[in-house]
C-alpha cells in the first residue's frame, strides 16, 4: 500500500514545545511526536520549520509502526495547527508557508489545512460552543473571549516590549526595576532584592545588570522570577504584594474589554484560567475573580475543565471540521 | 622626527557617536576624528573596538597634518575615555581591554589611561569641585552627584529592560503600551494613537505590533517616540499628560536617592540637565524643578552651562590630571 489516508492531524506548535499527532476517526491516537518549540517570532522561520518537522516526522514514524504501512504519501483529510506567535495577517501567512513547505516535505497532502492562533484555538476547545473567555497568563498574557454568535475577540497579547501586561515576563520586569530602585535608594525595601538575587546566584546591582545584559538572560528567564514575587507576597513584602494586585488589574482589564467588545456584560459566561502564572501564583486569580464579582457579579462560572490542554482545542477543531464536511468527505 | 610626545587625548565614546581629540597643554586642538557610536552594550565588542579605532586614527591623520610629523608612536601623557556602557567593574575591565588594544595598534603609548562612565565624566567637567547633581534623559536616564568631599553617587541608569525610567525610551513604551490598551479595548482614547502610527507610518495595532518585533524596530527609535508624546500631551491628551508628569516624578526620585545618599538633603547644590528629553521636552524639566522646589526648596541652581557637551567634562578631567602630575611629568 503506497497510500495511506488519514482522517486528522493535530499540531500544537507552542512556545516551549511542538505537539504533532494523526488521530483516526474514533479519535484513535495513530502517531505522536514531539520537538522543541515553534513560536517562529521567537526561534524564527528556520527553527519553526525545523521543529515543526521534527514532530510530525516523529509522528509518522509512531504511525507507520502502528498501522503496519510504510506509505509513499499521505492524504489527510484536515490538518489544524495551532500556533504561538501567530498574531497577525503577515505571521498568518508566514506560518502557513512554512507549515506547506514542510508539510510538502514529509510527503504529507491535506485537503483542509487550517492554521490558528494557539490561544483562540484552545478558546474554542473549551467553549464547547458556550459563551466563553479565556484569559491565559503565562511567559505572555492575553485574553480571548468568543460569545453565542461566534464572534471571536482579543485583548493584550502584544509581547513583552510593550504589552503582555499581568504575564511572567512583566511580574518579572516589575520586581526586577523594584530591586534596582531599593538598591540605589529609589525605592523601599523589599525581600525581591534577597529573593532575587540569591535565585539567580549573584550578590549585587551590578550582578544583575550584567545578567540582564548578558548571555543567560531570557524572556522565559524573566518570567520565572514570578515565583519569587509569589514567595515573597506570601510572606507580606509590600512591593511584591502590589505586583500581584497589578498583575490582577492588568488581567481583569483585559476580560472587561472583551465582554465589552462581545457586548456581554450582562450575559453569563464561562471563565478559563490558563498558564503557569495562574495556576502558581493562586492570588493572582483569586484576586481577578475578586474584580469579577464586583464588576459582573452572579455572571461567569470558572470552568471546571481549565486544566484542558491546547492540543484538546485543536482536536475539537479538527473533529468540528470534519463534522460539518462529512458529506462532502463521503463523496471522495 | 619619529617620535611624539602629545599632552592629551580625550575620546567620548558616546552611545551614538564617538568624538576623539588630541589637545596641547595650551588646550590647543591638535587633530579630530568621528566615528559611529560605540556603547559595547549594544555594537559589542568588535563594534566598539572599531567605531574607537576609526575616530582615533583620523584624529592622528589630521594632527599629522597640522603638525606636519609622521611619527612611529605618539607619546600621550594622558588619555581620558569617557565611555556609554561602563556600568559595572566587569565593564571597566572589558573597556579597559578594548583600549588598550586599539591604543596599541594605532602606536599610541599613553602615560596614563583614564577609562570612566561617560555621565560621571560629564558631571565631573560640569561640577568644578561644587556640590552637584547631573540629571541625564535622552534615550536612557541616570541620576548621578558628587559632593563637596568630592564623593559620586549614582542612581538609575540601569538599561532599557527594567530601568532607565524617565528616558525617551521609557517614555515611548509607555506611550505605545497605551496604544494597544486604547485599540484592544482596556484603555481610554488618546491622540497617541493617531499620532504614533502616522510617526511610524503605521494603521493599526496589528502594523505596531509587526514594527516592534521587526527589523526596523530599536530602542533609539522607541525613544524618539517621546517627541510624539510631547506633542499630544501639549494638545491637552490626558494619557500623554500622564506620561510627562511620571517620567518627571522617576527622574526627580533618582536626584533625590542621591541627594539621601551624599547626605546633601538640606545643603545647596548646582543642578545640571542633560540629554534630548530634557532639552526637547522642556515641560518634565518644568515639572522636575516644580518637585524640587516643594522638596528642597531655595537649595539648588540650575546651571546656566547645562549645555556642556560630554566631551567638555573629559577635557576638565584631563587637564585635571595634568595639572596634579606636573612635578612628575616635568621629571621625564
Amino acid at each position: 500500500m503506497r497510500n495511506t489516508g488519514v482522517p486528522l492531524l493535530v499540531v500544537d506548535g507552542g512556545g516551549t514545545k511542538c505537539l504533532a499527532m494523526f488521530l483516526g476517526s474514533d479519535r484513535s491516537l495513530l502517531g505522536e511526536g514531539r520537538s522543541d518549540g515553534c513560536n517562529y517570532q521567537t526561534v524564527g522561520e528556520t527553527g519553526a520549520r525545523e521543529s515543526l518537522r521534527q514532530a510530525i516526522t516523529q509522528a509518522l514514524g509512531q504511525m507507520e509502526v502502528i498501522t503496519g504501512n510504510d506509505p509513499e504519501t499521505i492524504n489527510v483529510e484536515c490538518a489544524v495547527f495551532g500556533m504561538a506567535g501567530l498574531d497577525t495577517e503577515r505571521d498568518h501567512e508566514v506560518l502557513t508557508r512554512i507549515i506547506r513547505d514542510v508539510l510538502k516535505s514529509e510527503r504529507i497532502e491535506a485537503n483542509k489545512v487550517i492554521v490558528e492562533n494557539d490561544a483562540l484555538i484552545a478558546l474554542f476547545g473549551a467553549a464547547g460552543g458556550q459563551p466563553s473567555v479565556l484569559v491565559i497568563s503565562g511567559t505572555g498574557s492575553i485574553v480571548c473571549g468568543v460569545n453565542e454568535l461566534g464572534r471571536y475577540v482579543r485583548s493584550g497579547g502584544w509581547g513583552h516590549v510593550a504589552g503582555d501586561e499581568g504575564s511572567g515576563y512583566w511580574i518579572g520586569t516589575k520586581a526586577v526595576a523594584s530591586v534596582f530602585k531599593m538598591l540605589d535608594g529609589r525605592g523601599e525595601t523589599t525581600l525581591l532584592g534577597d529573593g532575587i538575587l540569591t535565585f539567580l546566584g549573584l550578590e549585587n546591582a551590578e550582578d544583575l545588570y550584567n545578567w540582564i545584559y548578558g548571555e543567560a538572560y531570557s524572556v522565559d528567564k524573566v518570567a520565572d522570577l514570578s515565583a519569587i514575587v509569589k514567595k515573597c507576597a506570601d510572606e507580606g513584602d509590600a512591593v511584591a504584594m502590589s505586583i500581584v494586585e497589578q498583575s490582577a488589574q492588568e488581567l481583569f482589564s483585559g476580560v472587561m474589554a472583551v465582554l465589552k467588545e462581545l457586548k456581554m456584560v450582562n450575559d453569563p459566561f464561562q471563565l478559563f484560567l490558563q498558564g503557569g502564572v495562574l495556576s502558581h501564583v493562586p492570588e493572582i486569580q483569586t484576586k481577578l475573580m475578586g474584580l469579577l464579582d464586583t464588576a459582573v457579579p452572579g455572571m461567569y462560572q470558572v470552568a471546571a475543565d481549565t486544566a484542558l490542554e491546547p492540543i484538546d482545542g485543536i482536536i475539537s477543531k479538527g473533529f468540528d471540521w470534519l463534522n460539518k464536511h462529512r458529506q462532502e468527505i463521503a463523496k471522495r
